[in-house]
């Protein structure tokens, strides 16, 4: 099976012989494809398509899709439906962490209607366990589904309580070996326990260099240790060492995958987490802030221009490289605050301290400040036919290159230091007070030369 | 274990202890450290403490660590080793993707000496198989190590085949079924054929729907296909279906992390995949070629302006407000950007056409255009006490908005839909063009308000 690929006229056959109720036809046109295809379908059908979709569907199968579904589509649905339908068609059938995150997205009015209804003592209460976490944590993340194993145990009593517990679990990725404590002592691959004698015991196979998080973790720590060490699963303990759960790459990936698109949003103007599909008011509350700051800027920037206005009377040209010098301290600001924002996202800065890095960044400036500089002198020089214009434009733009590399290095490593997010320093705030700025070293170094 | 942070002092110590040889102390400081954190430690040493440090681990340690390395410290250790030493040392002790990246990396005379000093025939003919693949498809991405079996074997032949696969391979994800002329039909789990009793066959409980890839699909694509189908391993086939290897989530994860940041550097004007630790030269030429459009565009302005010289020489306060209309034309066409090029990488568009996107930015701007205008009036008016200036900054930012809202949004899906990467659109050309747009716009309008 290779990727299935959306189309309008797809979606337009299956809605069709949704409404005439034509069960071969829908079956002939959803064959073979996954849980995560049939929900990129319903999340765009209307509510009525979605409910009469829906019943083509079995039980675990419906659990496997609603995972997959937007939140909104998820919402929609789960709207429709009472909170006993809810509990005995959904919850019931899903793994501990997917239960948890859609109860998470309920009322707690429902929330606990919907727990109330659950028919499996069990899967009830691993869901309140992991409901007590916060969401960004590890022990947010993580599902309670696991296979361990006592370390004093031999591999024959090993295999038969795995085929116990196998009854509840869909996935193996690791045995997990506790003490009778439920202390996480280390792991066991399933391969290791089909190839080693039924006589050995667990104690002399197992595997004690593992890594586990603590459940308080945030998730994006969580992301940042399986990718430095490569994990597809981590355990997660509490403070002294009991196992509760297990993390998996997949829920994992979106963290990854967020918090770099996260870095982006903020860099461009973008605040909170949204899609181009969200509603034109939830686009723009998440922009309008940051013009709000833009604006602001703007008008410093004004008031910086109001004061030289004098100058301006006398030598009008000097106003047709404003917005060069504005652009250009913009630009360079970002570029050197993206690779700081980047490098810390990615704990790839080393151990170099804050002097050496301003330094190479002091090298960068200076050569791209250089040529750039002389470009402009060159250009001033032979169509503007001015020396003072020459000289101010290309002495100011070497000067905002400098500048603004420092400041963009700086900021972010600084608000880094103080616990806020550094991203939040890139695009529009660091843009900005490279534009005031800029602006003010322009017409303070065009009065000396015009003097 | 929790996760291990390096600091200059442990560096130091660690340090100290390997050049005076005192094995117990450096195992002592390296007890529990997993492979990535060593490669941590000897990228920040020199190549002489990386040597000599290098010597306190097994061959099978010292590949694992290899590969974590950056390019840098890896490219280092590897010159200062013989051909010989190379391939006995490390290639014959990788796996066959890692063994293929690591050569890749190499000069083509250097690459053929290593792989004629390979002992191990297998791992050779595996080697060179992959290094046909381009780096960045699938076939680039895949190992050949993986546990198959014949869809017509029983499971008592499975487990001793398994048990002889097992020697040459460390972690096992899934059991890969294949008919005899090796076409991937389907996969079986561990789990599965450790709780089937011996005499079923695999044709009876194994699972054929899965999802494959292509060898020359392109890495990007085999991230979005595990991440949407929450993917652990996925298997490569080639054209007509026989299974060639197989692609582990964590090779994904850095496709993922790297193409999420890739639209960030382009949206801040980086191009090539730099970091901090990079040198001042590798740092420059990444970022002086985006600087280069933004002076170009700068001079564009310039020349918008020179042509209402005559305007600003009459109204010198026109020019106080030029760079707020650059700086917002700026930011709105960089946000509009941002959210389809995001949009467009997590395929999360859906079905939408052009127009009702349009229509949607359209709100957005409209709502975001009249609050800003509304307040750049109220300022202008209270504060320049001039009507021609008010309505001139009020009805240009707006305009500029609107524009700068559609024009970010348009260009990217253009740029997609001619299989440019649409990223390239973000940042400094957006920037550029708004703000020369927006400077005319601005004076178009002045030049008729102030008629």
């Amino acid at each position: 099976m290779m990727q299935f690929e959306l189309t309008k006229d797809f979606l337009e056959t299956l809605n069709l012989a949704v409404e005439v109720n034509n069960e071969s036809k829908v079956l002939e046109l959803i064959d073979g494809l996954q849980s995560a295809d049939i929900a990129e379908i319903i999340d765009e059908q209307t509510l009525e398509e979605a409910i009469a979709f829906y019943q083509f569907f079995s039980q675990e199968q419906a659990a496997d899709i609603l995972i997959e579904l937007d939140e909104g589509a998820r919402e929609r649905i789960l709207n429709s439906l009472s909170s006993e339908e809810i509990a005995k068609q959904f919850i019931d059938n899903m793994d501990s962490d997917d239960a948890a995150d859609v109860l998470a997205e309920m009322s707690d009015e429902k929330k606990n209607e919907v727990i109330s209804h659950l028919e499996d003592f069990e899967q009830a209460s691993d869901i309140v366990d992991l409901l007590s976490y916060e969401e960004d944590t590890a022990g947010g993340l993580m599902a309670k589904e696991l296979f361990k194993v006592d370390i004093n145990w031999d591999i024959k009593t090993c295999i038969n309580e795995l085929r116990i517990q196998s009854q509840d679990i869909e996935q193996v990725y690791t045995v997990y070996v506790v003490d009778d404590k439920n202390i996480l002592q280390g792991i066991v691959s399933l391969k290791r326990l089909l190839l080693t004698p039924d006589n050995k015991k667990i104690k002399d196979i197992y595997n004690d260099n593992i890594i586990s998080v603590k459940a308080n973790v945030k998730d994006e720590e969580v992301g940042n240790i399986m990718d430095k060490y490569d994990l597809v699963v981590v355990p997660v303990v509490d403070e002294i060492g009991r196992l509760l759960g297990r993390i998996t790459i997949d829920d994992v990936v979106e963290v990854i995958k967020e918090e770099a698109e996260k870095d982006y949003q903020m860099a461009s103007g973008i605040s909170e987490n949204v899609e181009s599909s969200d509603s034109v008011w939830l686009l723009t509350r998440a922009r309008l802030p940051w013009l709000f700051i833009g604006l602001f800027g703007g008008i410093l920037g004004a008031r910086v221009i109001g004061n030289y206005e004098h100058e301006l009377q006398l030598h009008p040209e000097m106003a047709i490289f404003i917005p060069l010098i504005a652009a250009m301290a913009g630009n360079v600001g970002v570029q050197s605050s993206a690779i700081v924002v980047q490098g810390l996202a990615n704990n790839s800065l080393g151990l170099d301290g804050l002097w050496s890095k301003l330094l190479k960044e002091l090298g960068v400036a200076l050569i791209n400040g250089v040529v750039l500089s002389s470009l402009i002198f060159g250009y001033c020089f032979f169509f503007e036919a001015s020396t003072a214009l020459s000289l101010t434009v290309s002495i100011a733009l070497l000067s905002v290159i400098i500048f603004a590399a420092l400041f963009g290095t700086i900021v972010p490593l600084l608000l880094n230091k103080y616990k806020v997010d550094p991203a939040l320093a890139t695009g529009p705030f660091i843009t900005t007070v490279n534009d005031i700025f800029g602006l003010f070293l322009y017409f303070l170094i065009g009065h000396l030369m015009y003097l």
